[in-house]
């Protein structure tokens, strides 16, 4: 059996853009090793959950990865505490939270001047007890936390409290987002959290220190994205019988993937492995072609493309997608791998948004009928001998080009 | 309305293979009337029951024949029991039984030496009842039994006593797939069912000749593939409305047109057509032909591109390929038929199994929007107009080129 690659470029596809004589960033890009994978293998077109569906990140990986969101999705939240490895239980209610800036009430900033650690925050709250629910907090990036309520009789059938925008009067109220008296409790108790979180840090310490060096205060937890750990959530590992590592620089992704239990490769800061534009995606690369040696099936995240488009930059998308192509190289040159070479959804460049656009799907490998496209992009990979598949269809195609697949019937 | 002709050609797309310069056998094979059916016709692919899913037979012909397998497949028996012209009533659990042979306790051989006739264990064993439940068991060819539990309070969700490989001590134990007491029941039964074969066969007269003449014994009934016949089945007729007729070799195949009630067009022994890859197709697809007179719609099946596969005979696939294309010459000529070309799976002559890939579809006939195909294979079949539909779409499709579908809405 081949040893497969799995290559989700995040938000590598777009629109045409004028400004680009009406190409896309990937089809105004110079990418001979992508085009290579192209001309080799079969490829198509690929709706992550479904024509005209807006995928966010979570809910494609989840497709991608062969569990259908609108089974196994409730929110954001379990990613990001499963992302900067918090432990979560049965039961828990998982948030996605920052901490932000309140002045006179108002809120001001949602990242109380992008802040470098939480860590006095997460000191105060952690531990924090309100009708019998515990709040875990734990340090993310800068002003990242995450947040965790834990008790009986929690739903995550919530709204946000999150207000999403600055200058409002405060924040949300929570509010049950169903008739059961589960989200109504969890709502109350949120909405407590909350005003008990602000009365504490408006007092603590630390933030008459930062006051006194002309620092923003720290003195909101901002919470949004409520989730839990789904029962009968089956394992990676016991829905396909892959042993399977997942390689990423970004918290948020390694979060899906433990999500679904598959083991996480970890980078050290000399490699240079961001989850940004500036990541060194050859040493990613080659991470993903090492570890090969001990996994059936390698995903290699690479999160640049989506960044620069959701900031407007189709130029820098333009040479991230080409910096792509030469890390990418090895894999286009060697016959050892399948490889699957696609996206978790179409960034607009124009809109700066997730768009539900199709994204371009290639496989490359031993036993694919090839078809006889000239190159990777949105336009060509429409024609390729794929057709157009769902993205809860891709694992199992796999898993059938792999020869593994479960016979239904006899 | 033109009479149609579905060709079924079991197990014959395949994947690229190395040794025929990564052609598929169909590709490889020089095929003039089925490629000008492509040429004259619409093409397209289609995944049985859906993309990934690897299909067995039996489900596979279910979703050609316009049924979810999802709801009407229970197990393989029930096909296999029809298809030796028993009589199943509901409430009976069907099953495709071997005789084997046991040695000192280990399962040695699974097909008792490929035994002539099991008639001797059936005469043995028929009329058996254990606990209120009868046993009926007819010889099918060679080693093969059809086999029904019949009774009060029966289930399918049992699993199969046939350990399905030899060298292993006994036969597996029948348990309960779910927590029924049905389930339970039918194990303790199927159980006993099958220590008292053993008991019996192993002081059989006959197995006393056989060991004076040097042959393995025939002592142990091997059972798998539990099934019913559904509650609640539409026949074809009910279904579609059309007068319709199965033409094929292989009892198995019968056994499951039989299932949805359609006349099966047997074969004297001197016409040479046996469901193997010696039959003689002319004489298959000829008699299609006549029978056309009192159908709307004639069903043949072809087995043998299966067969010569799950061998891993890519060669001999190739040659009897072609057999299929002189047998077919008639129907690509005349344009008297709606023809129908297609495949129940992919059969990869690689791994010598069923795989997922989706399977060439062309049809030809009247009122059909044609294509601008050259040939009948895998890749060029995946540019035709008729796109990426599933099994179950067929049927309807069809329904609907003849002019009898029905109207949704006003």
């Amino acid at each position: 059996m081949q040893k497969t690659i799995f290559i989700i470029c995040d938000g590598l596809p777009d629109r045409p853009i004028a400004a680009l004589g009406n190409k896309t960033p990937l089809e105004a890009a110079h990418t001979p090793n992508l085009d290579k994978l192209a001309v080799d293998g079969i490829s198509g077109m690929m709706n992550l959950i479904g024509p005209g569906v807006r995928p966010g990140s979570d809910t494609a990986h989840l497709a991608l990865f062969g569990y259908d969101p609108y089974v196994y999705y409730s929110g954001r939240g379990p990613f990001e505490c499963l992302g900067i490895d918090m432990d979560i239980q049965p039961g828990d209610v998982c948030f996605r939270a920052n901490v932000g800036t309140l002045d006179n009430g108002r809120l001001v900033d949602r990242r109380a001047g992008r802040i470098e650690s939480t860590l006095p925050v997460v000191e105060l709250l952690n531990g924090l007890e309100i009708d019998g629910v515990k709040f875990i907090l734990k340090p993310g990036l800068s002003h990242r936390i995450g947040l965790i309520a834990r008790g009986q009789g929690l739903s995550y059938k919530i709204s946000d409290q999150d207000p999403h925008v600055v200058d409002v009067e405060g924040v949300n109220t929570v509010v049950a987002l169903d008739d059961s008296p589960e989200a109504k409790f969890t709502a109350e108790v949120m909405n407590k959290f909350s005003q008990i979180a602000i009365d504490k840090l408006s007092q603590a310490q630390f933030n008459y220190e930062r006051k006194a060096q002309g620092l923003v205060l720290a003195n909101v937890v901002l919470f949004r994205g409520a989730g839990i750990f789904p029962t009968g959530l089956p394992t990676f590992t016991e829905k396909y019988h892959l042993k399977t590592a997942f390689v990423a620089g970004a918290p948020f992704y390694r979060g899906i993937a433990k999500f679904v239990g598959m083991d996480i490769i970890s980078f050290s800061p000399d490699e240079g492995v961001t989850g940004l534009p500036d990541s060194n995606l050859e040493n990613k690369l080659n991470k993903a072609i090492a570890v090969s040696q001990d996994y059936d099936l390698v995903f290699v995240h690479i999160k640049g493309a989506d960044t620069l488009a959701e900031d407007g930059n189709y130029q820098g998308k333009v040479e991230f997608i080409e910096k792509i192509d030469r890390a990418i190289k090895p894999l286009a040159e060697s016959q050892d791998f399948l490889v699957v070479l696609t996206a978790d959804h179409t960034t607009s460049s124009k809109l700066k948004i997730h768009t539900a656009d199709p994204v371009p799907l290639t496989i490359r490998g031993e036993g694919v009928r090839t078809d006889d496209l000239n190159n990777y992009s949105e336009r060509e990979c429409a024609k390729g001998r794929l057709g157009t598949i769902q993205g809860i269809n891709l694992m199992p195609i796999l898993v059938d080009l792999m020869g593994l697949a479960k016979l239904f019937g006899a």
